[in-house]
């Protein structure tokens, strides 16, 4: 087990000084008949995004389940991407050195409304690749959901893949996990009751933002008396919570997220079925992620599974966060492969 | 600080085979016009019960927002009490050596709809002295809300207490257990938009309820494979969550749990200004009070404070379900000041 510290990133370039890359993008979208775990084959359409030279190492990224396809700007799509910290000129995942391949969830655009297995989105994959002709990903970075999709990719499809990174996403979702999304899911479902589906989803992501987060941020950002406004106690944190929810409501189908928050609690495989090397990134402090099931994931992994721990006040959230030393790690997993020279 | 470990209790009789008390015990309702922080003066019926010799030393034992006047049960009043493992024959409190003062909290009846302060608690509970010619406290023992309202006690009728014992309450809610409540307090509004008042509060006891207890926990008594139901994911703490749910709705009123969970976010009490010695009690793990503002209550009690840090897989409601461990504490403290022989 290995801390990274506070050392100076060697590879860091500030978001301000950052360039737009001048690699190229495409999107697209690949029609397929997806054998499902729960139910049965579905005619899925796969959207992706791929960014990088035609002839680079391909990086398959997937993030938590409100991620998408667009990773990180570029000439074609300059609009922020979710880890547009992480994949930029200057980081390890460069898009001149690396080609980057992304693609939104089976079920995120809210069309399918079937139980969902991290098992579909990591044959889902599969078949991504078959279509662009891609036969083995350099390496997976998975976080959140995203490692858990990961996991089974190195599981079903161990042919296809060198490295998978797996930051904060383990062998099965903790109990205590799954129960803070239940509760979600019925906060939508309460919402669902009376037609405020939007009401019922805010609230729902408003909850889910307490497990992402840590008391200690909150304890900094938000430390300051409720006021009493209309009769009612209104507190610090609670502008902060009606912006994330309200951000949320506007970009997110609410089946989707019932169908992705249920896959998560779906999720659970034998972490002895993962037959590629694993860096597994846990985070001291997530409050979804206990760091003994990241020990417990890379025991089972036998000598195949490393563990990386990062302290963070931003908890579940520090791969987006603590990107300067999540790049680190990504650095000394993708050199230790050999590629990226 | 000290760690009270896992040494056999001294004073300990199971629950088994602990008889019944045969002291005698009384409830009783006194009205009184009580001048409220944020709301005026209000006529408030105050209810009490009191168990034990009418010349015994007296002990109130406050409880958590949805605790109440029956602590224990008596021989008038037989039915189990909130804290029935705590208030009995062969405990630290043992209603023969002790007088138990206990009262439903303002607005827990469900009939006053205005924010209440825990120094609106603690100025009920000096009337209620004043109406029972109860002079002195010999203690206050005060559990989460209980312990708030114990503090601010301290603080304005330091003259009618000798100690004070503070469980998993301090001088503060922590800013991330407020953005908890307030998000209950909306699982509520949610479930009022349409009548539905009993699923969301039944909502916001099962997110409470996750803030009560631990991870560990959660994964000792749920770690099974969620099931499809109907289409749908069921996580194995459901069930739990649904009794939870149900048990609350049936005896709380929604207004009641409003106003006092509103009322534990407006408690804030400068530490200077108890002016009693406190022991103050917290549980490593606790969700709700983080150990860092049990130190700093201590810190800020100056030489009136001392911590004792219980370790507990219950968290938050460790002192419900380590009654062995509170109890040792209790007998150091209610000992240590003399009384009790």
């Amino acid at each position: 087990m290995t801390f990274p510290g506070s050392a100076t990133p060697v590879n860091t370039a500030s978001a301000a000084t950052r360039e737009p890359p001048c690699t190229t993008a495409q999107r697209g979208e690949i029609a397929v008949a997806l054998p499902m775990r729960h139910a049965g084959v579905q005619a899925v359409a796969l959207r992706y995004e791929l960014q990088g030279p035609a002839d680079a190492p391909v990086v398959l990224v997937a993030g938590g389940i409100s991620a998408h396809r667009h990773v990180s700007a570029s000439a074609q799509f300059p609009e922020k991407g979710w880890a547009n910290e992480l994949v930029a000129p200057g980081r390890t995942l460069d898009p001149a050195r690396f080609r980057v391949l992304a693609f939104d969830y089976v079920a995120a655009d809210g069309r399918l409304d079937v139980p969902v297995d991290t098992a579909d989105q990591a044959d889902a994959a599969a078949l991504l690749l078959d279509a662009l002709e891609i036969g083995r990903l350099h390496a997976f970075v998975g976080y959140s959901y995203g490692a858990m999709v990961g996991l089974q990719f190195g599981a079903r499809h161990p042919a296809r893949l060198r490295h998978l990174v797996a930051v904060s996403g383990v062998h099965r979702p903790h109990p205590y996990a799954c129960a803070w999304r239940a509760l979600q899911r019925r906060a939508v479902a309460l919402g669902q009751l009376q037609c405020a589906d939007a009401a019922g989803l805010a609230l729902a992501r408003q909850f889910a933002m307490l497990s992402y987060r840590t008391p200690e941020e909150f304890g900094e950002r938000f430390d300051s008396a409720p006021e009493i406004v209309n009769g009612r106690v209104r507190c610090a944190a609670e502008d902060y919570l009606d912006a994330a929810g309200a951000q949320y409501v506007a970009r997110t189908p609410v089946t989707a997220f019932l169908r992705l928050s249920e896959s998560i609690d779906l999720h659970r495989i034998d972490p002895a079925a993962v037959q590629v090397p694993v860096t597994v990134v846990a985070v001291e402090g997530d409050r979804l992620v206990p760091l003994t099931d990241s020990v417990n994931l890379v025991e089972g992994l036998a000598g195949r599974g490393q563990l990386r721990v990062l302290r963070s006040p931003y908890g579940h959230d520090a791969f987006l966060k603590e990107t300067d030393r999540i790049d680190l790690i990504l650095a000394a997993v993708l050199r230790g492969t050999g590629a990226a020279a």
